[in-house]
């Protein structure tokens, strides 16, 4: 495992790597991409020395490593600021903050149970389905609202509110969350995936069958 | 509850709202602080209104919203830049970033099982307790390794990363966790909890109480 100007990412199902990756792309940067697979080499001293909490992603660039996906956007956009992808009007930025933060901490936890749906596997417990997706479509009001008449969060050009909240929400209709009562999220949808950035980072149907295949061991030995 | 600029606090011994607190009162701004009692008072709709995952702390500044304390941090800093909290050095501001978001994502979490020890309680299951220590002591080498002969992190004056982690790491050595293998660190908890912004928003021996028997309600159900 050597690392130049790299990241570390698992497979573009993580959205905490993949937002990364984006952001690269849609920087226009040079990078290497280095692959760490979650069954042990993680533990390796040589990564434990960049991500001391053995987890994923991680950069290192210019001699600086670094952990913590939203911690490297910022890093990214302050180092290399063209395209600029954080609003300098206050109002604008503090819109972009707040889909960033609440996409990690409000919808990310609360699309756990709707993970299997997503993958076209049974789901669980239907009163966790429930819960779920009423969480969930609070935040999806919540972001509506912060969308105006531009195309994306708070600004006419691609913001670091897209790679997070954007390599979320278009999964959830597969989670049984449809999003037509959602017609500006929608809309932003739809713009995000038609963009190389996008296109390029999309798991691949053998990815998404090794996930479903881990998921269901997971979930048989649950059950069991 | 009426809401002009202000923020909206439990108690001091909520480090997310602390950060927000700390950081209001190093910028010198003016606010009213609100108290919203998690005794159902967060359910209300004027404040759902304003805080739709009836989380705390939030921000109303200037006819806007806000919610997440780290998305309030950087708005506060963009809206008044004065003092300076965060560096213009990319690698500095690498450094805060990261110490920002692993106290979120790694020491925070990490502590739970330290907080009746923090408050004079019985602590719970031993083994728990090694893990938790174990997880701690990896974030503070890390932020020993990230300290550098400046006061503060990545910074001669004080960042947003000393309201975040410093509203957490002095609480540590009551919850068994001595700082002593850490004299950057102790140094630096040293030099914060002299500030009058740290003084100022201490909790009181009546919070603490207060915080003392719900957490042995909590404990004496889940045994029962």
């Amino acid at each position: 495992m050597r690392f130049s100007r790299a990241k570390a990412v698992s497979d573009p199902i993580s959205p905490n790597s993949r937002r990364v990756w984006i952001t690269l792309l849609e920087k226009g940067l040079e990078f290497e991409l280095v692959a760490v697979k979650l069954n042990g080499e993680q533990f390796k001293p040589e990564f434990l020395a960049i991500s001391p909490f053995h987890h994923i992603p991680a950069l290192v660039d210019d001699g600086l490593n670094m952990v913590e996906s939203l911690a490297i956007l910022d890093y990214l956009e302050a180092k290399y600021p063209q395209p600029a992808m954080l609003p300098s009007d206050t109002k604008d930025l503090a819109v972009v903050r707040m889909v960033e933060l609440v996409t990690i901490n409000e919808l990310l936890p609360a699309t756990t149970p709707l993970f299997p749906l997503m993958l076209g596997l049974p789901g669980g417990d239907p009163e966790k389905i429930e819960q779920a997706k009423q969480k969930v479509s609070t935040v999806l009001k919540f972001f509506e609202t912060l969308l105006d008449d531009r195309p994306f969060f708070g600004s006419q050009t691609i913001t670091l509110a897209e790679p997070v909240a954007g390599t979320v929400i278009p999964w959830l209709p597969g989670g049984g969350v449809p999003l037509n009562h959602y017609p500006k999220l929608s809309a932003w949808c739809a713009r995000l995936t038609a963009r190389p950035a996008w296109q390029e980072t999309e798991a691949t149907p053998k990815m998404i069958e090794t996930l479903k295949s881990r998921l269901q061991t997971m979930i048989s030995k649950s059950a069991g």
